[in-house]
């Protein structure tokens, strides 16, 4: 029989490198998709190309969008990244938001479920640690799958598109240990969101220091370098 | 008092062109939102800047997306656009359906919401013409509202987003005679699927006939030329 193949979103990062390696528990073949879009953030992209490597990944699609030239988010070159803030689960929109953006990259996954068939998307966000971004939440991936049955073929012939989002209740350290129970090397992945020219991670914006804390929680190593914290 | 921004989808065919005209008449200040994705469709650039100059749109937005590499429409060079089809409301969804478009489309004039603050949206989708587009139905409309509502700083934070698809229900004819109402000026819009190398409409795709259709309902005479009906 044929395997069916989920459509996975795939950063480079922590999470969505941990919503990989469930899809592949889950028995599916792998489209991933992944996204280039501003200045700070190529880096990622190497990344996404080692996971999926790693993973032996069926297809992997990368795209280029035009989301610098929409603004509004210190992610995509329009201000500055914070570094060593100490509440990092506060209340409010963090200025590294991008607007919108799961849902452009959802929007992305579901056109190439229409072309290809495929009903199973992952994506790997969680309302634990990202609890400011109205982009991570159950309520949005609920919304978004209600939308995705509406707005294409599948559903409109009567398929069912799934929207996985396998970490969305777990904290860092829990989707730590998740991965590593799945084989997940994270040495691979890249979560700064204002890393050095070589590429190395700052250790001081939110994602580093939710990483790092997420490492901490889980009681393991973190095997990436850190400039600032050498 | 600050008139409201609208963010306005403008492909600059016929029935973005009539919502533009709409939400003009609505009393917003626009912000219209043009695409290109594709080779086919480049001349329809230039008939939305010819509206957007036209209507005296405050800010027009022009994004590059990468749709063409996805496949799996005619409309980006995945096959040929049917000519002379004598049944265009019958069932079934045309190979000239963008997987996942308006999806796309809607979640870019999101993020520009989000970016600018603007809370309504405007799209020239109708159910009447395109019955076979899974997302021109007014069921689809509804979902992407209530996702915006989830996904965005803005709904989280008590704002309200409405997405308006002033020409739902209205059939070709009913949406000029709209149109015409508002002062739109029909020879400013380009509808082929698969224009002549120097832009003129071919006259036979089923955008084509739909448009002719169109004015005949309408009782009025198309302004645009048409190689294949000189």
């Amino acid at each position: 029989m044929e395997k069916k193949t989920a459509v996975v979103l795939l950063s480079g990062g922590l999470d969505s490198t941990t919503a990989l390696a469930v899809a592949r528990r889950d028995g599916f073949d792998i489209h991933a998709l992944s996204f280039t879009y501003g200045q700070l953030h190529t880096v990622e992209l190497e990344a996404a190309r080692r996971v999926a490597a790693h993973f032996g990944v069926e297809q992997h699609t990368i795209l280029d969008l035009p989301l610098a030239s929409l603004g509004g988010s210190a992610l995509t070159g329009h201000g500055e990244v914070p570094k060593d803030r100490e509440n990092l689960d506060g209340e409010g929109i963090p200025v590294t938001y991008v607007p919108a953006r799961n849902t452009i990259f959802l929007s992305y996954a579901l056109a190439i479920c229409e072309v290809t068939g495929a009903t199973d998307i992952y994506i790997g966000v969680s309302h634990v640690d990202y609890s400011g971004y109205p982009d991570c939440r159950p309520e949005f991936i609920e919304a978004f799958e209600a939308l995705a049955n509406r707005a294409t073929r599948i559903g409109v012939e009567g398929g069912h598109i799934t929207i996985h989002a396998p970490v969305m209740e777990l904290d860092k350290g829990e989707t730590i240990r998740l991965g590593l129970s799945l084989g997940v090397d994270y040495s691979m992945t890249h979560t700064c969101y204002d890393p050095h020219e070589d590429g190395t991670a700052c250790g001081r914006c939110d994602s580093c220091l939710l990483r790092l804390r997420g490492f901490a929680q889980a009681g393991v190593e973190d095997p990436v370098a850190y400039r600032e914290r050498q």
